[in-house]
């Protein structure tokens, strides 16, 4: 007894080094997302080159501390105490010691050499990508690509355990436990349900006005609308700010320092819906522990449910007509005519229109699905059937045709629309479908036990969000994905409930929301 | 010969070594840079606490990296070479190496649980001043200042060199090459000269009107202006920011990316000249060399050097008449009625009068190096004469009552005022008046050469600021403040200068400026 309990202070001496060099490693990480916040945000434009060399090497410096061999040595010996002896560690040091072994694999698997030459490739390659985009020239982007897809392609074979696929490689990166098996019937239910049901609902939307959303509001009006909705959903100006930039973001430094941005367009519903949507990622970091925040666990558990919290503010609360009723007269006040002529009913009907449309990024609720739905098989097909990139853009507009409807004209509104390739996220693209699942599934539960349209309609947001909180947000990634829906829900994920969501609320004509 | 070769080889790969880690270090004192902007500007108030641990965790791998054995090996291995063979290394590699040992002494010399304790009493100590200013208790804050000091002449004593003064040490910190022996008998000057000129010129600014400055101009107006008198000073907005804070100031993460603030006050005269200052702050970092940015001597070479470029162009170029005479009219028609109908003569009258008041910060050109005068005769009062800190609120008011002719009736106008002590800052106040003095030093040289007055009734400041880039920008810390007066003076500090400037300006009734 007395010997168990000198090994473990001495197993507890080594977690506490591992600590402080994730301590470390994690101030640098921060340095890094307020670099990239402030780019996105502030920056003058002329600052990138030199900015560059110091983000640089602050992630030389990251990479190091975790690919170091003391690291290594520090993580083996505390995992071999965990193995031999459950209680060593509590939950969280457990959690921590897991995701530092995954973060340690990452960096260290891949040989140095061969890390910077991709780290530069990619640094190059969204360059190339935007001017790509810009002149429609997807054959500019082709050979880039190409080398992307090999190195993704190499490092997932690094990291694979005996007879996994890559592309499963890929997809667990960004959610934990889900691989193709998973993925396979998930969007062949999508495919199978949505694309009847969105022609039906697409045809009824064509008789839906909705010029009023784009009359010349002032921009002083939106930031108006844009403040008071993110304040009302449970956005905590003292833990965070709201500002602007080209594209909507969110993203934390800790859970007391939370920033999402917004931008104001000539049709409101953008910034509305957006603002909605960023402060459900928001309230996700402000939910998680005190205990957990500033350490590797201290983070949403996956980029799947962030989405669903996101998303779930954004739609499922967010276009319903019981979030609505307590504050459309006010917020139409702040926007002025015609919003102020304009009845709750025809607004609800005008931001739950059904347009199947060429960009992911405007899609409506039910077209969502069937954008991602196109990139997962391209994925599959770029890495377990090796595609051949050249005929990329060819498969895509068919595809959009085949399941939207619409055939993009430019590569431009096609294959070139999104940055991620570029920036080397590939297996990324499902989370995005995945989060509206998982936020029908928890949205199935929650109405069991909470009478969430009184609650809406009575503008009482604090106990849904507490809600979230106690079964999700608290919890950062001590838990991934799927064990949050078995603890919460009682079953594994079931995309079932999504298309049942679907359905019930574009299925039937006489129904607004 | 070759085996000199070989030698030299070998240092630049040493020299090469450090170079590397100073990049890292640099890196992280960047981010630290950014997360003090960004705490003035941006950040929630809930934020700090979590973030103070980041910051806590950059500024120790920052110690650690300059106060390494291995970083201390290579720095005495360049030392050796270049004292040995002159030729080894360049100027700007020469400068660095000076620049990292002075820097490294600094961060070894006292030892690390000093340091660590020193650093926690500074971090509650700004605290307590803060709190002990706002309930006007200096007895609150005693006990911690004098801690402070007993630290400061600890530090200082570790770096002494023989015979060396404790005051010089500090003083020698912000301003390299000055001491004692210097600025007793500029003070003296000053304590002569203006003293006497303050009381004749502030008895006649009594009769200068200043109403119309706080009239109810919008802060649209004060915002438009500010950014256009930034622009017109030559503020570079492709590589800088202008944002708001509660007390004006500039930063800088290299030469590509110069940041100022200010704030939007009752009285206009507070934003327009704060501009202008910053302004002149950003100027110098802005306009230091490309090869230097980014380096330990890539910023601007001392407090007083930088001092002498924001505080000429406030006041000796930006009270001027020339100045304003090709903007005047459109600076007033941004800011509409009363300013419209003001003469540029009474805009000039009124922000050049002589108002002998409590606070240094808000002190007229006349009546700033007196402010001064009383800080550096009790700085050399705490520290060589051991002056008890008890009595430093009966000191301070008398020397006001002696210099300025006015008593403060509180210690929150007094001897709290300044948060410079409280941040362990001691020496640091002289180079606010030795930066007006070499400013009045540079503009006598400069209308030698220049025709500066045409140049700025023609609105031609790329001149001047070219002239100052030429002489002074340009070298970053290559040349201490002393060397470049030398360089482009003739002669070495004169704050004869400085006198002559405040009488020729001041001392004439019938001129207002």
């Amino acid at each position: 007894m007395a010997q168990t309990e000198q090994k473990n202070q001495n197993v507890n001496k080594q977690f506490e080094e591992l600590q402080s060099l994730l301590e470390r490693a994690m101030a640098l990480q921060t340095s890094m997302v307020l670099f990239e916040w402030d780019d996105e945000t502030l920056a003058p434009k002329g600052a990138a080159e030199h900015t560059a060399r110091v983000i640089g090497s602050l992630s030389e410096q990251y990479q190091e501390i975790l690919a170091s061999m003391r690291f290594k040595e520090l993580l083996d010996v505390c995992q071999k105490a965990e193995k031999e002896n459950a209680g060593v560690f509590d939950e969280v040091q457990s959690a921590i010691l897991r995701e530092a072994a995954e973060e340690q694999e990452r960096l260290s698997c891949i040989p140095p050499e061969e890390y910077r030459a991709y780290a530069e490739l990619t640094a190059r390659a969204t360059g190339i990508w935007t001017r790509a985009r810009e002149k429609n020239d997807f054959a500019s982007f082709a050979p880039v690509l190409k080398e992307i897809i090999s190195y993704q392609k190499k490092f997932a074979a690094y990291r694979a355990k005996p007879g996994q696929k890559l592309y499963d490689v890929m997809l667990d990166t960004y959610e934990k436990g889900f691989n193709m098996e998973m993925l396979d019937p998930f969007f062949e239910l999508m495919k199978g349900k949505i694309v009847p049901l969105l022609k039906e609902s697409a045809e009824r939307s064509k008789m839906v006005p909705d010029a009023f959303l784009s009359a010349d509001y002032p921009e002083a009006a939106q930031a108006e609308a844009a403040r008071f909705l993110a304040e009302y959903e449970g956005f905590d100006f003292d833990r965070g700010v709201l500002a602007l930039s080209a594209h909507p973001f969110t993203t934390n430094l800790h859970n007391h320092d939370v920033r999402i941005t917004t931008h104001y367009q000539k049709r409101i519903d953008s910034s509305i819906f957006s603002v909605l949507h960023e402060t459900g990622h928001a309230i996700y970091e402000f939910g998680i522990r005190d205990d957990l925040t500033q350490t590797l666990v201290g983070q949403g558990t996956s980029m799947g449910m962030h989405e669903c919290q996101s998303r779930f503010f954004e739609n499922i609360v967010g276009r319903s007509y019981a979030f609505w009723k307590p504050i459309y007269g006010k917020v139409a006040q702040m926007f002025g005519s015609p919003l102020t002529e304009t009845s709750l009913e025809d607004f609800l009907a005008a931001v739950n229109r059904t347009v199947p449309g060429l960009i992911r990024t405007e899609a409506d609720e039910l077209s969502y699905p069937l954008h991602v739905l196109v990139r997962y098989e391209i994925e599959k097909m770029l890495i377990e059937e090796d595609l051949e990139v050249e005929k990329l853009p060819q498969i895509w507009n068919d595809k959009y045709e085949e399941y939207l409807g619409v055939r993009p004209s430019t590569d431009r509104e096609g294959v070139l629309q999104d940055i991620h390739w570029s920036q080397g996220s590939i297996g990324y693209f499902p989370s995005y479908a995945l989060g509206n699942a998982f936020g029908a599934q928890i949205y199935h539960q929650m109405k069991k036990e909470l009478p969430v349209e009184k609650l809406l309609e009575a503008g009482n947001l604090g106990e849904i969000r507490e809600y979230l909180r106690k079964n999700i947000h608290q919890y950062g990634k001590l838990k991934d994905s799927r064990q949050i829906l078995r603890d919460m829900t009682g079953e594994d994920f079931n995309p079932s409930y999504y298309v049942a969501y679907l359905e019930e609320k574009y299925g039937r004509p006489e129904k607004v929301q």
